[in-house]
């Protein structure tokens, strides 16, 4: 195998940038989905990054997800915006979206917006924090392929749903972030491990019977376990209800893959809710949420959800990041193509 | 032991009111919560109907929790409610404020209401049913006395944080609903192994070093594992921050006790989102809903998260309920007090 590629936080961004213009992205589109694909990357989500800005460029390339969609939001209330990503990239029409959510939950207390004909939403936390960045609480939630069963059941009816919370600190500060998928571990980490052959740990999947399995290859054919059990279920099941249901999206089962180039729109959902704690707190937001957080920083061993992202963020600002030289030659090879 | 009483719906009912207002809670604020009471021991959740209505009763006659409380709801803006419970009970605090929440979801497609000075909100699945049984999909969150440790440490700083989402069907019942707390199994479930001299399974509880413990003694000296390892976590945490934060209540290290009568009021907090399905979904909500239970129950061995709730309730409604005897003195004797 050859070396990896080091490169600094800066030349990152343009690459990812121009790989995104070059498969076909319109610029207009890939500056907020350049933006999350890095900050995905100096999180440290190993293979959530690069490894899937791969795959949209892919996807764009083809025209399974169009590039050049312009996003439509429509304002159904001054609390409730519905966003048609037009079969582009979830990023632009989250954007636009957010750009109505956000004052309308600062001037009103609560807000929420949703979104449909979307793709892969990418690290749910991203978008969360720019709400969170705001001064404002926020609630993402995202659906994806199937991927879990119903407890005592074996064919997978829900993604691996993901759901992230946002608390706003203080100066634009994010105090803490959750994003977690509903299943015990992401699909992409049972994807790499089949990919390199290593055993996955039990707990992480089950087979097409419904049995655990230690085997990524049976886990791939089977289901993703939910984290601890039926409550991981339940809550890929609230996820599914508001994005598929409420935001009248594709249900997993009738999305287009997010991995395979099967020239089907992916058509997933998004839903957002946005909160002003002001209007709700009586003043005792802020210290309620240092406190909360001094209670769990000062045990030793103990850390904040989004506390090994942080870290790895700082560092990699500092020292660079790595890309595996295969993968780095085939995002070149899109991105000289934007010039 | 003496044989159980044997009561019909209507008799437990009359012998619920009747017991709270006995004990010296006033009418107005004991049919809401009685119906609530009746609805959880329906349900089959075995220990927490009847068994925390003697705790209601004995905290309402020692005066921890005001059972002549009149709850304050304020409007902060039109889809905004923050809501005073007094130091009485969370029940007529959050009736109080569904009157004022549903019909703002109702127009304006989101709303949100926030409930603090409050105190056990019991089942959290029945006060998110008033909701859905209205056309709307609710989101429930309610914080209680400390439990579970952050992962990684030792010492307990949150509750074992339920949440709640109710879908409404057709024709004002609920499609589906979930109620669950964020730990592997509820604190009632291992106080009730204490009493009974029974181990618990491993999983379920850590002891006071934040060791696995199956001793429900040392898991009591201890803390709740909380579901799904750091996930489960996750969880109780968005319910902590928007519970004691957002609300403006006291986090669960500044309650007063849920079960010993320490003369402290609770001081907990909820925090209800309602949402117009309608309003979102481009006409597909009832659609994707029905397909999304039907890729559930077509599964055999799969089931919704309440059918086992709504088959006790149909079958307790039939064949009476039971209630042990030495209990069922308890209550009678509060109920006696209020002829």
């Amino acid at each position: 195998m050859s070396k990896p590629v080091k490169l600094t936080a800066d030349q990152a961004s343009d690459l990812i940038f121009d790989a995104l213009v070059g498969a076909g992205t319109v610029a207009r589109n890939a500056r907020y989905l350049a933006d999350a694909v890095l900050e995905t990357e100096l999180a440290g989500l190993d293979g959530h990054g690069f490894h899937w800005l791969k795959v949209y460029c892919e996807h764009v390339q083809a025209g399974k997800v169009d590039g050049k969609a312009t996003p439509v939001v429509k304002r159904m209330t001054n609390v409730a915006f519905r966003v048609d990503a037009k079969n582009g990239f979830a990023h632009p029409a989250i954007e636009k979206g957010l750009a109505h959510l956000i004052p309308a939950a600062q001037d009103h207390g609560i807000a929420a917006m949703a979104v449909h004909n979307s793709y892969n939403a990418g690290t749910l936390g991203f978008h969360t924090a720019q709400i969170a960045e705001q001064g404002l609480v926020a609630l993402g939630f995202a659906n994806s392929v199937p991927a879990m069963a119903p407890v005592g059941g074996r064919n997978p009816v829900i993604g691996t749903n993901p759901v992230s919370f946002a608390v706003p600190g203080r100066k634009g500060r994010v105090a803490f972030l959750i994003d977690q998928s509903s299943s015990t571990v992401a699909w992409t980490a049972v994807k790499r491990a089949a990919e390199e052959n290593r055993v996955i740990p039990e707990g992480w999947a089950l087979d097409r019977e419904g049995k655990p399995t230690t085997d990524p290859q049976k886990a791939l054919e089977g289901s993703m376990a939910p984290a601890g059990g039926y409550k991981g279920f339940g809550w890929g099941l609230i996820v599914e209800a508001l994005c598929a249901a409420v935001a009248g999206a594709n249900r997993g089962v009738e999305m287009g893959s997010m991995t395979e180039n099967d020239g089907l729109p992916v058509g997933a959902g998004q839903f957002f809710i946005a909160l002003e704690p002001k209007v709700f707190s009586g003043g005792l937001f802020e210290k309620q949420i240092e406190r909360l957080i001094a209670s769990i920083t000062a045990q030793s061993g103990a850390r904040l959800p989004n506390a090994r992202r942080v870290e790895s963020r700082n560092k990699m600002l500092k020292s660079g990041l790595t890309i595996d030289r295969e993968l780095h030659d085939v995002l070149k090879a899109y991105a000289t193509r934007s010039i």
